[in-house]
């Protein structure tokens, strides 16, 4: 049997956590340092000032990890390929970004994840560091309204982890970053549809199967069961189908909301095709009033080499929207 | 058949280079504009200076015309998929980014992109226009010294277009911004590695073949003939293997002396590989005594789903890093 069927360009291929980090800690040219096990956080932070913690599992890049930096996240805790990072990592990366004023914990809504950081809280509150924690559940496809709570994290994490590094680059007190980052959540949206896996980097197989003339409607990043499988069609077809999923959800977008679109892809899904995406969803946004204050188009949030994408909905408000404006710089995301 | 075997999410495939443009000139939120019939050019251009324009074909997003931008390129003329901008495209873009002192010509060396840009150059002098060239040749795996003139642009057009911009954002003639990008592109070498095809739009086929158990060192960006085909291998094998192409090349890289570092994916490589290569790359760099001044780590340069990386070095000294040094800001590029 090949050994390595996707081909992927590695070393061992069960130590591909530890040799992306340590590769990630190089692409911050010294504006970052590695911290105990695997946690990377920005030097030069501001002093007395609440600290923002991201983090994940690895295999996603450049998320969770690459959105560290200047006007973004302070650290970051990373986990195994597809694994949430273990609690003692958090805490490192708990102990390292504290700055006296407590530390929040913002990360996609996934059970490790959730489980890890809630027991890194505990032991950094054995520590004497205040803990608070917003979850990303941005993807509506995940579960219907009523169980939002059982929703995904997904590309929406993009703009979330920029509105709340914003914040904590401004505000005193955890207080007031954690209800900014939480604002940010409930203003966000996201809808992703996935036309082929990636593979896993330890055996080089499919993360899961699909057939080749359809398409997973509201499918995970990891290939999680989404809201249908549709028949594979135009990008003429698809953005409305995305967006109806966004638009028929709990989020008010009235004529005159100013928004942040960003349209991902999740892997290999190419440039060109987010732009096509792009020409046909955007008369659909304006059609509905809005006014689209940034657009975004990158590939951002991915899982390996899957081909998918995802659109992401950000509503500003006057406060957002000054976070927004703010400039930030790091590896997966920046703005001027 | 299946009519669409690579998946792409497109519209009529023989229109992919008109749908992606007009995607693109939305991406740009009112900062830039569609000229004529497929140019794209940045309002609120500085008046009575030289002008910058770039180019080529589509099909490669987020380059070329996604390096139009904030202190970047003024304008880019598009060609179809895979395909030279014409002559008349040419000659629209000329038009709307000249501001009266004269416009260079910034692009990759490839056949048709040189007889289409000197064919509009020839046209643009007929209405007035001053032209000057600099062809884009930073690929050092695509013929020998003695021949650097055939060499073909890859990836290192992404700092030079950066330079180069930078330039065109200060110098006040249109010989100083030549004499500025030629030495961008004086002081830049790539080498590029693929192991899998992209597809064409039109058909869905692969752009070439290559086996499974190989990788075509230093193949270009549509699969051209490289300097070999190796077997395929890790990380920490393929990165000296690319430098040693770049360090015997005519570039003199002394201890001390500054650089950028640029790892791009071709399109479907991972930012996990990446990441891995650039740990494997970076101490390499230092052995040498290089001063990585910036690394770049993205996905800018690629043909649709291609997988493969390649690696950038442009060597800064005092006035190419001042240069490098200024914001820009583009659907392709963007650095504090």
């Amino acid at each position: 049997m090949n050994p390595n069927p996707a081909k992927k360009i590695i070393n061992d291929p069960l130590k591909c956590a530890d040799d992306l980090f340590e590769g990630l800690v190089l692409a911050y040219d010294g504006k970052a340092r590695k911290v105990g096990t695997r946690s990377i956080v920005m030097n030069d932070l501001r002093p007395d000032a609440p600290a923002l913690l991201i983090g994940g599992g690895a295999g996603h890049e450049p998320i969770y990890h690459g959105l560290v930096g200047k006007g973004m996240a302070d650290g970051a805790a990373i986990g195994d390929i597809f694994a949430a990072p273990p609690p003692d990592i958090v805490l490192e990366a708990t102990q390292a970004v504290n700055r006296g004023k407590g530390v929040l914990y913002l990360y996609g809504n996934y059970a490790g994840d959730v489980m890890n950081f809630d027991i890194g809280a505990e032991l950094a509150a054995e520590e004497g560091i205040e803990v608070r924690t917003v979850i990303i559940n941005d993807d509506v496809a995940s579960a219907p309204i009523d169980q939002k709570n059982n929703r995904r994290g997904v590309a929406g994490l993009v703009p979330i982890v920029k509105l709340a590094s914003a914040a904590a680059a401004t505000v005193d007190t955890l207080d007031e970053l954690a209800r900014l980052a939480q604002k940010a959540n409930d203003h966000t949206r996201s809808v992703g549809v996935s036309t082929k896996p990636g593979s896993i980097p330890a055996t080089g197989l499919p993360t899961f199967e699909l057939a080749d003339d359809v398409i997973g409607l509201g499918m995970g990043i990891h290939g999680e069961k989404g809201v249908a499988l549709i028949p594979m069609c135009t990008a003429k077809e698809l953005a409305p189908k995305m967006l109806d999923i966004i638009f028929g959800d709990d989020l008010p977008l009235n004529p005159g909301d100013e928004i942040v679109f960003f349209v991902n892809s999740l892997g290999s899904t190419h440039m060109m095709e987010l732009l096509i995406l792009l020409k046909e969803a955007r008369p659909l946004l304006e059609a509905r009033g809005l006014k689209i204050h940034q657009t975004i188009v990158d590939s951002i949030v991915t899982c390996q080499e899957m081909a998918g994408v995802s659109f992401s909905i950000t509503k500003l408000d006057a406060e957002l929207k000054k976070l927004w404006d703010m400039p930030c710089e790091s590896v997966g995301y920046t703005k001027l």
